[in-house]
């Protein structure tokens, strides 16, 4: 067999990755015994590889533990701090930005509070605040951001532009990409808040390793997200798990319901909606029945994905999930009579940083298509340094 | 750059791989040259390349056409021959078995007539009876297939179990799987016949290369099945698509409603059906709100998938889209009120063979994950002859 040039740099290339690879999954540092036990090397081409590795900065000799007697062999992790992704919450209330490494781990964080009344511009000029609060936490650069994806409410389409918009008038027809694009040198993404919660979920959160799921997002105004085959699901124009705008489900004039249970005058909505949550717990009647009103239409909807999906799992998260320990039961026995198979329903576990964080986690596969599949590319430019 | 022995041996297996994808996707047979390009690969590793895998029979030299002036370069094509697969429909009134190429191409195919008042045992019986004819008409053994996938109807769980089903009273628990394993010696597998449905019209028929479609099984118990992102969605339990179970959505009682519409007095259900779609055809007015009446509760229903999913295209398949003229203007007016978007709808293309198709296609799929993967072994053993 004849072994050209080329070929001779896609061995080292595909060797590059499936180490690399290898280093990534595993728990502990490996020894070059080990690398090449895990990924069917030679040990000669091993030693190559990890030199080579170990210079462009993808991966680190790890220090003996003080103390350990004799020369034990060396041993090599996947540097996870080569480089940084960003994930940006947008939200009505507060913009969020979060700075993870390439495990998914948040190094730092910025956040500004903002309201339903902010001005797009306001909004957008507070984007660039939580940025760089996160930066300067951080003790980085936006050139040290490999990617960057943003979380916003309404529904995104494939353009990466917000197309319609429930709580923010000024807000459809903006060019989320293109602002972060002035000042941000990486690829960069947006999607819908609710995807990007679901994702951060089954990636770090209670879903972590299902393959399929519903995430619910409960509160006001329910909306739902879906995880399939490991993936997020973004559907042809953006509009998936929009089960809430069958009128039968009754999901935008439930949570009204709930409120008028409260008897505080002058509460705000929220405030109403956790009073009788609140009740509820104690074990008010009255207050049982409107949560199990609402459990009942929330379930309408969740039935009617459930019944098309066939998930492992729904996940209960947004605001409400903050009284999950009364809405979660009360879902349970409204979904019975609906599904063949009531799935597991949990509530979710990373609370308010869920949508910037999967917005990390998103940039990350899109750093993974980039650097760690066979198409993508080891080689150029090396890490530490910025990858574009 | 040290290269050992079992680097060398996992080169020569990509440059394999890869030029066995680029021949397969090519339209037309492929010069040297060529191949070297679409590939990346160097014209000398190329031409080892080809050499090894003409004598193992995956692919062969195209004959230039009579006549052609001079020696031009010789050009080489994938053999879609090198390999089989059997498709098997086991259905409540037929056994159909169809043998397609590695392109899914039919080559022959057995049928059997059976009804719904069949015994299991029968019904059995038959799918043998259905493969013999379809391998003596292919000219092929058993040992000959690569893959099987039967589609039957009912829900099929992880386990290849049938679980439920509605038409035949003998039927769930049967040991599909365990039967077809008493002379097919290949990996085998079943699913659902109407996912099986969906697979083959996204494969080989009106919705080839849309990656996320709800294909709906229109007929007396109207069903549906998903594809998400390309591939066949199973489901944790495979009871996908069964909105039809949400009592609001009429599925269960809506077409008897129908066939309450015809007239003629002794007529099958079936037969009911058609005569009253025929008399809509024909501009009847009762008959027309008939349709109307039954398109409306298919599309609650189908808005509920559309809502979850978002999907590109809605295909309509079953007995009824032989009426689909009539129906699916019907539909789509019945969609418009419910949904964001309105999927493309368009009929069925694949007929009464689309369950069997689908069998071949997903036996296909498994035949590309254990050898044209990177992960899969193109090697071991040699094509043409039968690869476990």
């Amino acid at each position: 067999m004849q072994v050209s040039g080329g070929d001779l740099q896609r061995l080292r290339q595909l060797n590059s990755l499936s180490s690399i690879r290898a280093l990534r999954e595993a728990r502990d540092p490996l020894t070059l015994t080990e690398l090449s036990a895990r990924t069917g090397l030679s040990r000669a081409s091993v030693g190559d590889v990890v030199t080579d590795l170990e210079q462009r900065g993808w991966i680190a000799e790890e220090r003996p533990a003080p103390g350990a007697m004799g020369r034990p062999a060396k041993r090599y992790r996947f540097r996870t701090d080569a480089g940084h992704v960003l994930g940006i919450d947008v939200g009505v209330h507060k913009v969020l930005a979060v700075i993870t490494d390439l495990a998914g781990r948040v190094v730092a964080s910025g956040r500004v509070a903002v309201d339903r009344h902010t001005a797009q511009r306001e909004r957008l000029e507070a984007v660039w605040r939580a940025v760089d609060a996160a930066l300067i936490a951080a003790g980085l650069t936006v050139a040290d951001m490999w990617g960057v994806t943003a979380g916003t409410t309404g529904v995104v389409n494939r353009e990466g532009l917000v197309t319609r918009v429930n709580d923010l008038p000024d807000w459809p027809g903006v060019d989320l990409v293109g602002h972060l694009g002035q000042r941000l040198p990486c690829p960069i993404a947006i999607e819908n808040d609710s995807k990007l919660a679901a994702l951060a979920e089954q990636r770090l959160g209670v879903a972590a390793g299902v393959q399929d799921l519903v995430y619910l997002h409960v509160g006001r105004r329910p909306g739902a997200a879906l995880i399939i085959g490991g993936r997020l699901h973004h559907g042809f124009s953006g509009a998936t798990g929009e089960v809430g705008l069958m009128e039968i489900t009754g999901w935008s004039t439930m949570a009204g319901r709930l409120e008028s249970g409260a008897t505080a005058e002058g509460a705000s909505p929220e405030e109403a909606a956790r009073l009788v949550f609140g009740a509820a717990r104690g074990g008010d009647p009255d207050a049982q029945a409107a949560v199990d009103a609402y459990a009942r239409h929330l379930a309408l909807g969740t039935a009617a994905m459930v019944l098309t999906l066939d998930p492992e799992l729904v996940v209960l998260g947004g605001g409400f999930s903050r009284s999950a320990d009364v809405l979660l039961p009360a879902l349970r026995r409204a979904l019975e009579p609906h599904c063949v198979r009531v799935p597991d329903v949990r509530p979710s576990t990373l609370g308010e940083e869920c949508v910037a964080l999967g917005g990390a986690c998103l940039a990350l596969d899109h750093v993974d298509d980039r650097f760690f599949s066979p198409a993508g590319s080891i080689s150029s430019p090396a890490a530490p340094q910025r990858l574009t």
